[in-house]
């Protein structure tokens, strides 16, 4: 099925649902080429420096990490209804271990404006050129979430992506 | 007209809509509770922690600023079409220097959930908690992105509100 130009906003609500439920699969490619997904429950989207972003976050104990530390761009991508174990398996297993496309049957395929591929299976997908990143600050994060959310201290390193494209299946939202 | 509440993501097109074109009203108050409008052109929303989150930029050297140093939560507020001025003016003038809402004819009413108020003739309203804060790095940042949006270094500091309340005109969306 060709994929169609989706507008920003649009696609968002189907993308929010799935990162606070199943999750969605960020892409990333290292300087070898070999493209890793891994599940994201959070992430955020909107404009900022004039440009549409999106801010994914990931911890540095993450294989994806060093991954996105040593290039500049991520694809974000949104599985269809029913492939809630391939989300698990991408968010429990790490790259550095196991082929995670090969093991889910996903399909990297390139992508339109950065290297990092998009996944042919999925039905949302994000072109992302990373513009920026910081960190959470623990001292600056209110108490209660610091304990729930970090209690080995693996702070999140937040990566701003600049969206130079959203695109999916026809259907999709 | 009595406000409704209204999906988180239903709302959002509708408000980067008018982050994109003339702005929307960041409202936060001192200690003193005298409330100020700034407006404001960037701002991304997701789901961070958890929690549903509105992330600002304020600079250091707004009033603003001072106001979301001092407390702990802020609002956000459409404006409603025909009043781009009313943006135009709390994104030029300083609340240091006059009484923005005085100035616009904009009424400050009470939250449900926050302290800083909402505008009651705005269209739509978020009401955040700052539950985080970190700053835009200067190594970090494209350097394009440095160089046209920060010429005098005056690097904003994000605020992550999480998000209590979404609710607007019934005919907002």
């Amino acid at each position: 099925m060709p994929k169609q130009d989706l507008e920003f906003t649009a696609a968002w609500p189907r993308t929010l649902a799935a990162l606070e439920q199943e999750g969605a699969l960020l892409v990333a490619a290292g300087k070898d080429g070999k493209a890793n997904p891994m599940t994201i429950g959070w992430g955020t989207v909107g404009n900022i420096w004039g440009r549409r972003v999106f801010i994914a976050l990931v911890r540095p104990s993450r294989y994806t990490y060093g991954l996105l530390e040593e290039t500049t761009d991520f694809t974000v991508n949104v599985l269809p209804a029913g492939r809630e174990r391939d989300a698990l398996l991408c968010g429990t297993r790490s790259g550095r271990d196991c082929d995670k496309l090969a093991e889910c049957g996903l399909t990297a395929v390139p992508a339109r404006h950065v290297q990092a591929p998009v996944l042919a299976e999925c039905i949302l997908h994000y072109e992302c050129r990373v513009v920026h990143r910081n960190d959470v600050v623990p001292a600056a994060l209110a108490p209660e979430i610091r304990e729930s959310c970090y209690p080995e201290g693996d702070y999140h390193r937040l990566f701003f992506g600049e969206v130079l494209a959203t695109y999916g299946d026809p259907d999709a939202l």
